[in-house]
């Protein structure tokens, strides 16, 4: 038996390892990135269903078209612009979760070995998406707002990337945010090399303080955007979507018809219903007022048993804090000691694609209550003193 | 803009084309795969969701397992047994269909230009998903049963593929069907040469006349198979999986947790309640009977109207009937001209991997009524003489 190289190159599969550590129920998990369960809007959804078998019927369960069920790709199209454009539905696909973006991407772009760009961190399951293609990743160097387009230029000027892949708000997992200056600047850069930019944004909306920004895609030229239902409203439906040019959207679709012919019919017409009725702001409203209260109870939480021993990014959006726990040098050694503890993080290391030494951590706030929170941060303090 | 390199060896996407065509209400379409519409169970699913909306409700829309529901793949591990040995879920992994089972294996076992043998002729949608990870196609030369245990040896000597990849029941394009004996010598060959069988069997339910074969991975060894509920169930939910060794699914699991986490949490959850219903039999009986029916018209209406013009496969079971026009060339070519009468076939070319020019075609008789493909038979005939 030999499978394929890269798989040498994976680590243990640890976002599967989250998912099944995250079902026991004694553990605190602050590692997956899981929707507070609470809020799923389970009622609505199975409406949506409802009627989708009631006024669609068999129609929903047969194949469909590769892109995307149309309905759902118009609605999406008309939340979008394109370099201060109308989007059409042309310019859509619909994805099984952002996740298959990620990968339906790197496999239409790539040939092995072809540089892609990341943020320092990145997103580990884009790390993982691009390893499964065999992309050679170069991390750009970040301030507190992300990407620095200097160091940008300067690496382009050496090395010829297929795309950049960056997570403007609320990145995962360093909780930041690209301003709009930066954003601009970051496009001319952009422009001015003919990279392709490939803008994920699935915490956009989770917004707890601070202004919204307008999403690349929508500021200029060259950009690939993803977006997802997961995270605003069930990631167990995997609804996603990829928004671009028609080229590109047509490769993506030659790409998904090997893959997996098209995504789940059904689902699709049923979050459209959900769409359609317009019951996702409300919905919306909801998640960003129970992220803040829990994002507050973290941060809070660290200050009383953590203080000095940590520094940390404090998130104005999004489901993660990025921190690093000063008296340790390796958070990946670390989780053994807290899993003793009944408590879980994923260890920074995960989120460099060279998978360095660090002290740093992810703490996700979302789908634990403030005394969840609390305890489990207490738990995080006791480990640090065995 | 570059894409991969892999994208240039592909065709125009026809799987797809077909699936929009197919929309056009006025055409009769013999291209698809699809099952028949009218026969989609939808009540009973719309039931099943329901109750697990109510049963399980948000825990249903949440991250999942990569692997797949548990329920499911205990269900799943019931009905298959592995060289004669009861299967365990740790033997299994719920895909989005059998496409992604050939998406995952081939990105899990390849490396580009790797071999993967093939039967002769074979389903276009293996060729596209080996095609996306640059794999080397040989077809092994087939008679009435399939694979030729000898010209297997034979090539065998010289090459080593990583897998070589079969339909024994009711094969697609040809509708062939390996007989015990054969399946018995196959799997002594591959078990002499360590070489991995691949056995995909999204039709071996759908039996009209004739005895059933065991599987072949209850036969032997080195066997990796694919399911599929999208023929005995609904396309539209994309519901599959694999079958095999654990450590071979722990690597199809690491490969999709790049790929797209997990399937779908509330569909699987539906299709286990459906299942453990017990209403599947029942509703396979339903679809042998109309399938039986149809298969029977498009036999007779070929010999009413194309007569002697036409060599064809009568198949005992599937959804196709694979056929050759003797008075034309290339049934590439022809599509334009059938589809000015509004009928539409695959041409045979695209079922073998060198696309070679040919005069056979697939025809399917599983969504059409005996009306329809009457009607459809008699375009192809005005085609044939126009």
């Amino acid at each position: 038996m030999q499978y394929a190289s890269w798989m040498e190159t994976l680590g243990e599969g640890f976002i599967g390892e989250i998912l099944k550590a995250a079902q026991n129920p004694s553990m605190i998990s602050f590692a997956g990135g899981l929707p507070a369960l609470e809020l799923f809007p389970d009622q609505e959804l199975q409406r949506c269903f409802q009627r989708v078998f009631e006024e669609q019927g068999k129609s929903a369960l047969q194949y469909a078209q590769t892109a995307g069920h149309p309905q759902l790709r118009e609605w999406i199209a008309q939340q979008h612009k394109r370099n201060g454009k109308p989007v059409s539905m042309e310019e859509i696909v619909v994805t099984t979760g952002s996740q298959q973006g990620l990968s339906l991407l790197a496999q239409t772009f790539l040939d092995p070995g072809d540089v892609v760009f990341v943020e320092t961190p990145t997103y580990l399951g884009a790390i993982q998406a691009f390893q499964g293609f065999r992309a050679q990743m170069i991390m750009i160097p970040c301030d507190e707002q992300g990407i620095i387009p200097e160091e940008l230029e300067t690496l382009l000027k050496e090395v010829t990337p297929k795309f950049l892949y960056i997570i403007p708000n609320y990145q995962n997992p360093s909780g930041k945010v690209m301003g709009l200056e930066r954003r601009r600047e970051l496009l001319r850069v952009a422009q001015a090399y003919d990279l392709l930019v490939v803008e994920d944004n699935p915490y956009g909306e989770l917004r707890f303080e601070g202004e919204g920004y307008p999403d690349l895609i929508d500021l200029g030229e060259n950009v690939i955007y993803l977006g997802t239902f997961s995270k605003v409203l069930a990631p167990g439906l995997r609804v996603g979507y990829v928004v671009a040019d028609t080229d590109i959207i047509d490769h993506l679709c030659l790409t998904k018809e090997g893959v997996d012919l098209h995504s789940n019919n059904l689902t699709q017409r049923a979050v459209f219903e959900f769409l359609k009725e317009g019951l996702l702001p409300a919905h919306i409203q909801k998640l960003r007022a129970l992220y803040k209260e829990r994002r507050g109870a973290m941060v809070e939480a660290i200050e009383n048993y953590l203080g000095d021993d940590v520094d940390m990014i404090v998130p104005s959006g999004g489901l993660f804090l990025w921190a690093r726990f000063k008296k340790i040098n390796n958070s990946f050694d670390y989780v053994q000691e807290t899993i003793r503890q009944n408590v879980l993080y994923v260890p920074g290391a995960l989120f460099y694609p060279d998978g360095r030494v660090t002290s740093e951590v992810r703490l996700n706030y979302s789908c634990s209550t403030p005394e969840m929170i609390e305890e489990g941060v207490q738990r995080l303090a006791r480990a640090m003193q065995a």
